[in-house]
C-alpha cells in the first residue's frame, strides 16, 4: 500500500470538473493533482493516461449477490460479482443484507458480512432490508446507522415476502427521520399486481411478456406517490429503486417541484431496454423479467430527461443475474415463476459512456449519476466517488474511443447470457485502481478476492 | 294520488334553468310547467309560490340511518331520519346497506330493506357496502346492479372493520367496469392512520382533537390519487365520498385535467366547521368527529372553488348521528372509541342555500350538487333531482328570505345536539311534496312514515 | 304570431334534461311543456316530433358576414348567411360589428346595423372589435353594453389590422371588470408570427401548408397564457376565441384548476379537420386557411377531451367564407394573401351531432356547447339556448336518424366549396322554429328576410 | 506573475467537493492541490488558511458600472465598483455593454471597453444588450459571439428604452440558435405595467411603494412564460435574469419539467428584502427601487426553494447603485422617476453565506450559485468559477466564524446608502487573490485599478 502511483497525462473528470492533470496516489489515496507536467513527482509506478478519460471507480448502489429468490440464488457470489464489476469500472458496490421475518436485523447483516468477507475485489457496503418492522427491528435501526449501515428496503411489492404495509413503511420513514437513516423503496402496487398476474394465468396467459403487461405503469405511480406522501407524513427523505415508468418519473419531478427531498434511481436495462426485449419468442423474454418490469421503448425518453433534469439522480444496475438454462427456464409455462433479476454490473459505466456518445447525457453528468451521486447519497461521498486530494485512489484510465461488443461470450459476469448480446459501445475501461492498487491492469485482472473491504458509510449526503 | 295540484307564480330553479313558471303535478308526477298564467288549468289543490322557488326536492346520496358503530347505531332511525330530511327539503336519500363478512351481500341488502319498509317518509334507494370482496360477492354485484343497487362502496381507512385491500379494491372495480356499477371509495390511508392513532394515544394525546391530527391531509390525498390509479387500470369510474382536503381536491383535480371519469362529493360540515370546532373545550370536539375529519379553515376556499369548478360535483351529508350524552361520549380519554359521525340530513339545502347568499356559488349551482347531480350520478336522475315533465312530483317550496337559526332545539333530527347551534340562516323550506303529496305543508309535518317508497336506481349518468 | 303551435311527440334535450314532452308555443315564446298526450291542448298547427329530437335552436356566437378583409369580402351576406344557418338548425348567430381605427365605435356599430337590418332570417346580435382601444372608445364600452353589445374582442394577432398591444388591451378588460363586458380575444403571438410570415416567404414556402407551420401551436399557447394573465391582473373574465391547439387547452384547463373565469371556444373544423387538408394539392389548401390554423390531427382528441371536461365550453363556426375561386385564389404564390375564413355556420349542429353519434360527446353535452353555453355566455340565455315555458320559441325538429352527405351542392351558404365535401352525417334538421315562426318546414325554407330581429344582450351569464 | 503562492492547511469547497487540501498556485494558476502537508511545496509566499474556507472567487453575471440611466449614472464607476467587488469576494463581473437605438453593437461594445479599460481590480466580461435587433446586428452577434461576447439581453419592459417586441426577441433568439449565444431577457410586461404607472401616478399614488405594486407578479410571470415560449419555438436557450415573482419561479419549473433548456437568476435582494422595505417612510424607500422590483416577503420561501431545487441556478447581483441623495431624490413625487437598481455586489458572497448559516441551502450550493454556476452560464467555467489545476487563481479565503455589520459606513461600493444597514452577518472575506495577486491581504485592499482584465468568453457551458 505504500506503493506510489502517478497517473500522468489524462483529462480527470469529475462531476464538477474537467481538468487536465496528472493525479498523485500515495498510501492508497489520492494525495494531489497537479497541472499536467507542473510537479516533478517520482512514483513507483506511473500509468500512461494520455488521451484517456481519468475518472473516478463507479459506485454501484444496488446489487444483489448470490440472493435467494424463489429457491434459487442470484449466480453472481460477492467473489465473481465483484471481479466483473472491476472489469467494468466499477469500484465499489452496496449489496442488500437482507432481514429474514421473525429475526433480528444483526442476524441477517451478519449473514451477508459472512458472505462477503474475503471474497471481494472491491470495496463494498450494505443497506438493510426490512422484511419484518417491529419494535425490535426500529431500534436495530438506530444501531445500525451508527455502524454505517445507513439505508433501509422496504417494499410496496412482492407480498408475502418482503412487502411491508404502509403502517410498517411509516414506521421505518418515523424512524430513518430520527436517526438520519435513508429509506430506499420498491415502488410498485404489489397487491393489485398479484391480482392481475391470477387472473392473466387464469387467461393463460404464461408467457414472458405477460410479466410487463400485468405489473403496468399505472401501478408504479400509484405506489411511488404513495411512499412519497409516507415520507411527507414522517418528515423523512425517499429514495426510490428502479425507476421505469414515464408516469413514475412525473411522480418524482412532482414532488420535487414541491421542494420535497425525493429522490430517484433507474438502472440501464430501462434505458436500452424495452418490452421488445420481453416479447423475444421461445422464452428468451425470461432473459430481461425483472422488477419494476421493461417498459415499452416510449418510456426511454422520459428517463433520459429525468436524469437531464435530475428528476432522476442515481444509476445503478440491480444487477441480480439467474442463468437462462436452469434458472430462468424455472418459469417455463409459469411467468411468475421467472426469478426476477438481469445482470449488469459490468456493463453500467459502458452503456453510460455510450448515453454520452449518444447525446443523452453530458461526460460530467455521466460520472455524476454513476460515481458521484450515488456516493453522495449513500454517505460515501469525499472516501468514493470523485477525485480529490484524501479520497480513496479508486480510479478508472477509460479509453473514451476503443470499441467494444457486448457480449456473454467475453463478460466476466457469472451468467450465460448477456441481456445486451451484440451491442456495440464506444469506449472500454482499460485500467482500474481500488485504493491504489492495480485490480485491471490494461485489461489484465490483477486484483484479488479479499482485497475489497467493507466500508461503512456516513448517513446520506443529499439530506440535510 | 290522483290528485291534481297546481304550483303557482313561483320562480322555477332547476340546474339548468330559472323559469317563472306554473308547474302541474298529476297522479305524483309532473305533468307540465307553463309561463305563469298562461294555461287556464284546475286543480284539486293550488299552492302558492309567489316570491318563492319552486325547486326539485333534494338528493342526499349519503346517509347512514340506525347504522352499526363500535357497539352502538346512528341515533336516527329511518323513521326519525327521513322526517328530518323532508323538514330540510329532501325527498330521496340514498343509504348505505352493510355487507357482513364473510356473508352474502343479499344478507345485508334484505337487512337494510328490513329496516326501512314502511318507515320512510320520503324515497330511498340503497348503495351495498362491499365488506367482503370475493368470488361470490362480486359475482352478486352484476344482480344487484340489475334490481336497482348499482353503486358499491369500498373502504381504504378503517383496517378490520370495512377496510378492502387494494387488490379486492381493484377487482370490485373490474367487475363494475363490466356491470355498469359505480365504486365508490371512503379515501385514507386508515393503515398509516391506525399507526399515527396508536402512537398519539401513547403519547396520551386523547382529546377529541387529535382525531384531526392523525388523520393526515395528505393520507386523504393519498388515499384519493390511489384509487384514481385503481380505476385507471380497472377501466372504471371512481366516486371519491366526503372529500375534505384540499390536497385530495388537487388530486382530483389532476385526474379530471386527463379527462377520467372521477368524481368527487364534499359534505357541508367540510365546508362550514373546522378543527377549530375539534379543538372546542369539555370534550365538545367530540361532536364533530367524523372521517374524513374537519380541516383547518383554510381548506374551505379550495372545497367551495372545486364545487364551482366541477372537480366536486356533489354535497351530500354522511348523515350518521350519535348522540352526545351516552354515544359520543364512549369517547372520553379515547378519541379513538368516540363514534364517527355527525347529524346533517336537516340541514344540507339550507346550509347550501346561505352559500348562495354568501356569494360561494350560484342558485343554478346549488340545485346541480344538492339534487340534478346526485340523481344523476346515482342513476335516479329523470324521476329525481329535477323539475320536468315526466318527473316524479318531488318538489320544495323554498322561501329564500326567510330567516332561521339552527337548533337542536327545534331541529327534527333524533340527536341531542346540533354541530351548527346558533347559526343563522337566510331561506327556508315552506312546502314539500313527495311524489305529489304534501309532507311538509307551511311547515307542518303532513306525512307519515310508510309514504316513502323504495327506488331501485339505474346505472350512473354521469357515465357512458 | 299569434299562432299557436303544438309540437307533439318528440324528445325534448336540453342541456340538463332529456324529457318526453310536448311543447306549447303561443305569442312566439314557449308556453308550456307537458308529458306526452297529458293535456288536451288544441293548437292552430301541430307539429308532429314523434322519434324526432325536440331541441332549442342553435346559437352560434361567431360568424362575419360579408366581413371585409384584405380588399376583399366574407361571400355570405346577412341574408344567405342567416338562411344557410336556419336550414342548419341555428336560430340565433352573434356577428362581429368593427370599429375602423381612429372612428368611433358606434361608427361601425352602425355599419354593421344597416347592413343586417332587414337581411336576415333568423335573430341575430352583435359582438363589437375594439381596434382602438382609447379613452373615447373606452367609454363608448360602458355605453354599448348597456343597450345589448355585452362582448368586445381584441386581438394579438394581425399586426397592423386589429391589433392591439398589451396595454390596450389590459385597459378594455379593467373597462370589463367594471361595466360587466365581457373580453374575447383572439389568441396568437402575431408579431413573432410575422417574423416567421416572412422568413418562410423568403425561403420560397409559399404554399398554404405554410399557414399552418407558421402560425405555431406554441404562439397560440403563449398569447393564450398572456391573455389570462392580463385578465387576473384586471380581474375581469376573458373568453378565448377560436382555440385549437392542445397546448392552449391546456392554459385554460391550468386556469380553471386556479378557479380563475376564463373559457374558450373552439370550432368545428379544429374538431374534425387537419393540417393534412391544408397540405392538399393543387391550392386546394387554401379552402382550409383560417387562424388559428388548422393543427395536425392528434390534436383533435384533446379539443374534445376539452369539451367533456368543461375547459372548452362552447363551440361557434367563426363562419367567415372565401370563394374558392376568386378569393381564396389572391393567395396564389402567397399563403399570406389568402383570405382567412371557413364557412360553416349551416354544418355546426349535424357535425356535433355526429360526435354523438360517434361517441365524443353526450346528447345533452351537444346541445350545451352549441346552444345554451353560448346564449350563456353572451347574456341570451333563458332567451335563446333553451326549451322552457318563456324562452323565445326557437325550436329545431331534429331527425337523428336522417342521413346526408355534406356538399356543396346541396348547402345553402353562398361558398363556391365546402370544406366536408362528401362527409356523411347521421342526423338532419327537419323543421326548425324562430320565434315560433316555421323558418324551415319539413326541408322547405318558409322563412324570409326580415324576420330575423336584432337582439340586445344582458351580460354575461357564465360570470357573476 | 511568476510568484508561486500556497494555501496551507483550508478546507477547499467547490460546487462538488470539500477537501481539506493545500492550494499551489504558479504563475497566476493553480497548480496543484495536495492533501494538507502531504507534499514538501515551497513557495515564495505561503497563506495560512487554517479554520478557513478556500473557495473559488465569486463570479458577478450581472452588474452596471456606471451605466446611464435616466439622465444620471450608476454611481459605481468600473474602478470604484471592481474594487469593492474584491472587497467582497467576487473576482469576476460581467458587465453589459450598451447598444444604442440605430448603432451598431460594436460601438457600444467599445464604449464599454473604454470605460473599463485600465480600471478595473479584478477581471471582467461583457454582455451585450441589443436595443434595436434588426439585420444589422444580428449579423454582428454571430462576430461578438466569436470574439468573446457570448451573451445578449433583451428587455420586454422599458417600452421605448431597452423594449424588444416578441418579432425582435424571436429573431435574437433564432440567431443564437445558431451561433452558441445565450439570450438573457429582463422578462416583466413593460407595455401593460406602463399603463398601471400611468393610472397610480393619476390616481396621486406617487410614493416609493407604488412601483411594487404596478410592476406586478402576474405580468413577471407572464412575460417569463412568454420568453421561454419563444424560446421553444426559436430552439434556444434562454436565461431570465432577476426573477423575483414566485409565479415566475413557478415557470420557470414548469419549463424544467419539460426538459427545456430554461435558466433563472435571482438576486440577493429579493432573497433577503421585501416589499416592506419600498414601504420605509420619508422616501426612504426609494432606496429600494429596481425593476423587477421587491416582492412580498411570502416570495422569499420560493426562491430559496427554486435555488436549492435548481430551478434557479444562478445569484447575480444587479448591482446599479445610485446615491439616495441627488439620484434616488429625482424620483420624490413621481416613483416612475426614481432611477431603478441597487448596490450590491460587495454583500453577495456573505449574504449567501448567511443563507448557509441560516440553512436555506448547503456550502457547496453557496459556491455552486455565487461562482460555479455563473462561470458555466457564461463560458468561463474551467478558468473561473472552480480550484482544480489550470484554473486562474481567483481564490478567497473565507473566514466562516467572523462577525460582521453591513453597513454604508464601512463598505467600499460609491453609494451613500447600504439596503443592509445594520444586518449582522456570520462570514468574512479574509484575503483574495486575483489571477494569483494578493488583492485583498488579511482585509487590507493591495490590489490596483488596472490589474483586472477583460476576459473573453466562450459559449454557456450549460447549454449543449
Amino acid at each position: 500500500m505504500s506503493t506510489r502511483t502517478l497517473i500522468r497525462g489524462g483529462l480527470v473528470v469529475t462531476a464538477a470538473d474537467e481538468t487536465h492533470a496528472d493525479v498523485l496516489v500515495e498510501d492508497g489515496r489520492i494525495a494531489a493533482l497537479a497541472a499536467h507536467g507542473s510537479q516533478d513527482w517520482s512514483a513507483d509506478r506511473v500509468v500512461d493516461a494520455t488521451h484517456k478519460y481519468v475518472i473516478p471507480g463507479g459506485v454501484d448502489a444496488h446489487t444483489h449477490m448470490q440472493m435467494p429468490f424463489g429457491g434459487t440464488y442470484a449466480s453472481d457470489t460477492f467473489e465473481t460479482g465483484t471481479r466483473a464489476a472491476a472489469w467494468g469500472g466499477t469500484t465499489t458496490i452496496v449489496d442488500f443484507a437482507i432481514q429474514t421475518k421473525g429475526r433480528a436485523l444483526r442476524e441477517g447483516l451478519d449473514a451477508w458480512h459472512a458472505k462477503a468477507d474475503g471474497q471481494c475485489a472491491i470495496d463494498y457496503g450494505f443497506h438493510m432490508i426490512l422484511s419484518d418492522v417491529n419494535d425490535g427491528s426500529l431500534k436495530e435501526m438506530d444501531l445500525l446507522v451508527e455502524e454505517g449501515i445507513s439505508s433501509f428496503k422496504l417494499f410496496t411489492a412482492y407480498p408475502d415476502v418482503f412487502y411491508s404495509d404502509d403502517g410498517q413503511i411509516l414506521r421505518a420513514m418515523q424512524q430513518a427521520a430520527g436517526n438520519g437513516g435513508l429509506i430506499m423503496t420498491h415502488a410498485e402496487n404489489g397487491i393489485a399486481i398479484d391480482v392481475l398476474v391470477q387472473q392473466a394465468l387464469s387467461r393463460g396467459e404464461s408467457d414472458p411478456r405477460y410479466h410487463g403487461e400485468v405489473r403496468k405503469a399505472l401501478l408504479e405511480a400509484e405506489a411511488t406517490h404513495r411512499v412519497i406522501k409516507l415520507a411527507q407524513v414522517a418528515g423523512a427523505p425517499v429514495y426510490v429503486v428502479h425507476v421505469s415508468a414515464r408516469e413514475a418519473v412525473a411522480e418524482l419531478a412532482r414532488a420535487r417541484d414541491e421542494g420535497l427531498p425525493v429522490f430517484g434511481e433507474t438502472c440501464p436495462q430501462y434505458l436500452f431496454l424495452s418490452t421488445d426485449n420481453l416479447a423475444e419468442p421461445d422464452f428468451e423474454g425470461a432473459k430481461y423479467v425483472c422488477s419494476t418490469p421493461l417498459r415499452p421503448k416510449e418510456h426511454q425518453d422520459f428517463l433520459w430527461r429525468g436524469l437531464r433534469t435530475n428528476d432522476l439522480q442515481v444509476v445503478s444496475t440491480d444487477h441480480c443475474p439467474f442463468c437462462f438454462v436452469g434458472q430462468k427456464e424455472l418459469g417455463r409455462g409459469d411467468f411468475s415463476k421467472i426469478p426476477n433479476g438481469m445482470p449488469g454490473v459490468e456493463n453500467r459505466m459502458d452503456l453510460l459512456h455510450q448515453a454520452v456518445v449518444d447525446g443523452h447525457i453530458t461526460r460530467r453528468r455521466w460520472i455524476e449519476i454513476a460515481c458521484a451521486a450515488p456516493a453522495r447519497m449513500f454517505g460515501l461521498y469525499g472516501q468514493k466517488g470523485t477525485i480529490a486530494p484524501g479520497a480513496d485512489a479508486d480510479i478508472v484510465i477509460y479509453d473514451p474511443n476503443a470499441q467494444q461488443t457486448l457480449s456473454a461470450e467475453t463478460h466476466h459476469m457469472n451468467v450465460d447470457y448477456s441481456p445486451y448480446e451484440g451491442k456495440r459501445i464506444t469506449g472500454r475501461v482499460e485500467t482500474v485502481l481500488s485504493r491504489g492498487e492495480l485490480v485491471i491492469d490494461q485489461r489484465e485482472f490483477t486484483g484479488r478476492a479479499g482485497h475489497g473491504a467493507y466500508v461503512p458509510r456516513g448517513i446520506s449526503q443529499y439530506v440535510g
